[in-house]
């Protein structure tokens, strides 16, 4: 059992649809590879009744794009599959992204229609990212949008996200990222704590009351092993046997006990009562099991101090995608003349032209509006917020938007973003976006 | 942008809950950690109104147990962030996986409480597995159920996966993989594609026709460079336009068109007439655009030869996690004797001890019971298919369950399956499990 897997690689461009580089051949072929593109990555909608969403994963993207490249295993597999011809690999072999990518910082709310990221290149380089920038942002955005409602339940309680389990492996270490930019406060998954600079925490499974003999001798082996300041799980057997157990073991110096099945809402009330009659009244009680927002905002007059949540963070609670796209909304002609592009549709609106945006706030600093404006900046106004931002200028990425820092920096981007945004987006109710989307 | 990321490593050993590492320091602490364990991973129930659910992750499981190791870079990060004591990082140091598993194998049908995975070893190496393990089942059974519903529903015609820009990048990969085990013909995915040996397909974007000047010269550029057999995007403008150009271009070679908008089962039958009034009768429809298993289920009627099948698909069509849990069932005590174990609870069954598993048949063959025993296999039967197999034996891999032969194994065997279920497995209606599990 040592076998390195055939496939590693560090190149990040195989994520991507078949599609996408047979486009790239023909259109080799036709000459207008060459064509200068604006691409741009957006939501139609927002999914059924939420208020807002939050983007995430921009950093990841731009971390990412730094190793979309075609080594010799990626062209290897693509030329024994023949996916493209000759020449296609050849250009491929010397692929670097050159252009200029733009968009809506991570952390930042969006609504239906905001240019979440723009990218401006040769069609040759920008159609090809198209998978790799989906997956991302619709990946994390859906997770970031799930985390920033449970977190606005909380109200103030600290969030610890617990869903590695329920979600693919690599994907749980990018939804635990997404859940801190969103206001988590910390994450169970280890690879999210190495990756992203994450603070990880853990309390203990009932497989490890349930390999001791007794409850009994499992608490005193985690009390004596990890400290008096632990969380002990006290739901295996008897909740109030193993409350008085915990204390008795742990005194007044427990740090928490951690409640994992039944009516979380009445348990913890008198599990409150009966650590605070046995003079632990600063251990704190810790709840889990299959939460989601509207059970945490159920928790809010309950003595609960922190919430762990799982299943609903890293399943976007009912929404597991985004839903964003990725159009070619302007390209130039043979005259090097930039031209607005769209598809017809009966029912969607597609708007071409390369999009700018900022966030109109009334005199006391609350959003109103989404103000996209079409091949320009929408005109000054004296509280419009400008929202987009350049990622990587020349194909040069520009300083702050990655690693750790970036994250932390997200995380106080969303907290600035919520303060601004009107008071519904804390309801959890189904409705429309909590601003309008218009054009300037 | 050349930088290769700092966390880069083929160790997948941090895909792990904080607490498992905890677990250990403490079990390492009270001895417990040496005690033999039995922990099984099963679902309590099949997602709302499904009838079956299908196997599917166990040979990427594998795989990445073999990496399931702690290198100096894992054991810094443990060591940096005081995630456990020393004593623990120099256990971690040496970890090696030296026990057994057993489950059921890839492409397999379960139902609930089905023993999916039985991992046999001290508690030490069986409890770190845990977060892995579940993240790999979860996410691949997840897809592989739905995809296998699609299946179901296309009656015999092709399911294409095309939904990598719904996912994370990697669960995208993965999700191909659990497609294909579950019958799908083919996917857009090219990192699935090297990775696992599938076949890759593509068509066209509506990016593609509007870069060009005109649908024509798009058009002619995608024949020119792919050849006749090629599938045209013929929905960027107007359908019956594109068609006509199509034809005129291709010719009676045309391979297929692409229908991605509007009322797909009304216009499956206009496109199919005016391709035959054409003289295209071998030109093939593929039909895309937000299917799931209802929308196939609708198209049956239609003259739609190939389902492209995205978003659904790679959120598992309502159920994006398959729910299993791991749980410790039995372990030795201090004498080395072994003891069933299971947590108290009000409304799950927990039933302790080592299960086996096999599938009650008529004896026309069809499947009337899972059939689990406790501790021992079920007494045999006449038409009785055990449905247990040994994936690792002393921490050796057994072959077969690896690599690209194991995912064409795992499609036929899903294929056989499938033709064991009773008929109602076919319906789309909620409803309970199509067998009942019983105990011997």
């Amino acid at each position: 059992m040592d076998t390195s897997p055939a496939w590693d690689s560090r190149f990040t461009s195989l994520y991507t649809d078949h599609y996408e580089l047979t486009m790239l051949q023909a259109a080799l072929h036709s000459g207008a590879a060459e064509r200068r593109t604006v691409f741009e990555a957006f939501a139609r909608g927002l999914p059924e009744g939420r208020r807002y969403g939050i983007v995430a994963g921009t950093g990841r993207l731009l971390e990412g794009l730094a190793s979309f490249r075609f080594g010799p295993s990626e062209l290897e597999f693509l030329e024994q599959t023949g996916v493209v011809n000759g020449a296609t690999l050849a250009r491929l072999a010397e692929f670097r992204f050159t252009g200029d990518i733009w968009g809506y910082p991570e952390g930042e709310a969006y609504f239906p229609y905001s240019p979440v990221l723009i990218v401006e290149s040769t069609f040759a380089e920008a159609c090809i990212l198209e998978t790799f920038v989906l997956s991302v942002l619709n990946h994390d955005s859906a997770i970031a949008s799930a985390a920033s409602r449970m977190v606005s339940a909380a109200a103030g309680r600290p969030c610890l996200e617990m869903g590695s389990r329920r979600a693919h492996e690599e994907a749980a270490a990018a939804a635990a990222r997404a859940a801190v930019i969103a206001g988590f406060a910390a994450t169970s998954n280890l690879e999210a704590g190495r990756r992203f600079g994450l603070r990880t925490v853990g309390t203990a499974a009932h497989s490890f009351t349930l390999l001791h003999d007794t409850e009994r001798d499992a608490f005193r082996a985690q009390l004596d092993s990890l400290g008096s300041g632990t969380t002990l799980l006290v739901d295996t057997y008897d909740v109030e046997a193993a409350v008085r157990t915990a204390v008795d073991l742990a005194g007044d110096k427990l740090g928490a006990v951690r409640l994992d099945s039944g009516d979380l809402v009445a348990q913890a009330h008198w599990v409150r009562e009966l650590l605070d009659s046995l003079g632990n009244v600063h251990t704190k009680i810790v709840v889990t099991s299959d939460l989601d927002e509207y059970s945490v905002a159920a928790l809010r007059a309950a003595p609960a101090d922190a919430y762990g949540i799982g299943t609903a963070l890293v399943t976007g609670s009912g929404a597991p995608t985004a839903g964003m796209v990725y159009k070619l909304v302007g390209r130039t002609n043979d005259a090097g003349k930039f031209a607005a592009v769209a598809k017809s549709s009966k029912n969607k609106i597609n708007v071409g032209g390369r999009k700018h945006a900022l966030r109109r706030l009334d005199s006391s600093g609350t959003a109103t509006h989404e103000v996209l404006g079409v091949g320009r900046l929408p005109p000054k106004e004296p509280h419009g917020r400008p929202l987009v931002q350049q990622f990587i200028s020349g194909g040069k990425l520009l300083p702050g938007w990655t690693g750790p820092e970036a994250v932390a920096r997200a995380r106080r981007r969303h907290a600035d973003t919520m303060a601004e945004l009107p008071a519904v987006v804390n309801r959890l109710q189904r409705g429309e976006p909590a601003i309008p989307t218009i054009y300037a």
